[in-house]
């Protein structure tokens, strides 16, 4: 990151407590217009911020997807350690049931995924980079709980990432628009794919 | 329709292509923008017209979303009746199949669902409603091919409408980022939760 040298804790943690409201307000303001429909004004006048304050954090609306998105793939470093101790199917499930109160990320998410699918959006290489390391990490995840005997099923393992992250994208985007329960469809979902064995 | 009463066959129809076109400037503008991002006005330059040419035929933004949301609807009425004579799956993957050749279309449709989960939306009330609606035909068609011994899953009906939807929409998401094959996912899927009989 290229900000100005903290001159002492006071400072710098000013600082990053800025930057962290300011990315709260992008999810918020990115999750009812959009990336494309929102904009830095906006996200200032609801922090009741100048635009030039907002603009010497994050110098262009770009720059502040990018911490958006990077912050969200930060979450999931684990995933593969988890699931390797708790198994394919219960690591996914408890990530969806994390999301259950994080509505606001989860709305900002599918829509800039959406928009992103346009070669020419500015998060376009982020979304296929994404979809890329993801699927590679739920296949690992998915041979190695084929391997332990946790799951039964033949379908090749990258079509079942392929399916996981599909149904659960727009599971999720249901969940949103009319609260449909997005646990117990990903346990069906995941139940019908994957096959575990019963405990 | 609140339109001017046509004089004769030719300012009709010219007025229904003025139309036509503009739904269509539309469904680009929305599929890059979001609806919220984008802007009769843009809508108007694409097309190379005035703002006022574009706003004679739709006052105002949400009435040319209503246009273009109405028009899809009206695209799958026969779906139960197709769905009787050729079978749930078949029925849907020809839909899919379709899909393939109205790429602007349901990346304006992902985009604009996704928006649409917020509650304070100009199309969420559209939104629940098509939930609603496809639900309700897809555990129909499910049942009715349950009957008829063309599927032998015992989940229950309305979980696989779910299920189906959900997993379409985030099929079609991903390849519209990066191009994965959504015929084959979207039979996968299906094979996986309706077992169908073979043939």
């Amino acid at each position: 990151m290229a900000e100005d040298a903290p001159t002492g804790r006071g400072p710098y943690a000013k600082s990053a407590l800025r930057r962290a409201e300011i990315i709260d307000s992008a999810i918020s303001v990115f999750g009812t217009h959009g990336y494309r429909g929102g904009s830095l004004r906006q996200i200032a006048k609801q922090l009741d911020l100048g635009l030039t304050t907002v603009m010497h954090h994050f110098p262009t609306k770009v720059a502040l997807l990018a911490a958006v998105l990077d912050q969200e793939d930060a979450a999931d470093t684990d995933f593969l350690d988890r699931s390797a101790r708790d198994g394919f199917l219960p690591t996914v499930l408890a990530i969806v049931e994390r999301n259950l109160a994080r509505r606001e990320l989860v709305r900002m998410f599918a829509i800039v995924s959406a928009e992103a699918t346009h070669p020419e959006h500015e998060a376009h290489a982020w979304l296929r980079r994404r979809y890329t390391t993801v699927v590679a990490d739920y296949a690992t995840a998915i041979v190695a709980d084929r391997r332990l005997g946790r799951i039964r099923t033949t379908i090749d393992e990258h079509m079942l990432a392929d399916l996981v992250i599909g149904g659960w994208e727009g599971i999720q985007v249901r969940w949103l628009a009319d609260g449909t329960d997005p646990v117990a469809a990903m346990r069906a979902l995941m139940l019908a794919l994957l096959d575990p064995a019963e405990d």
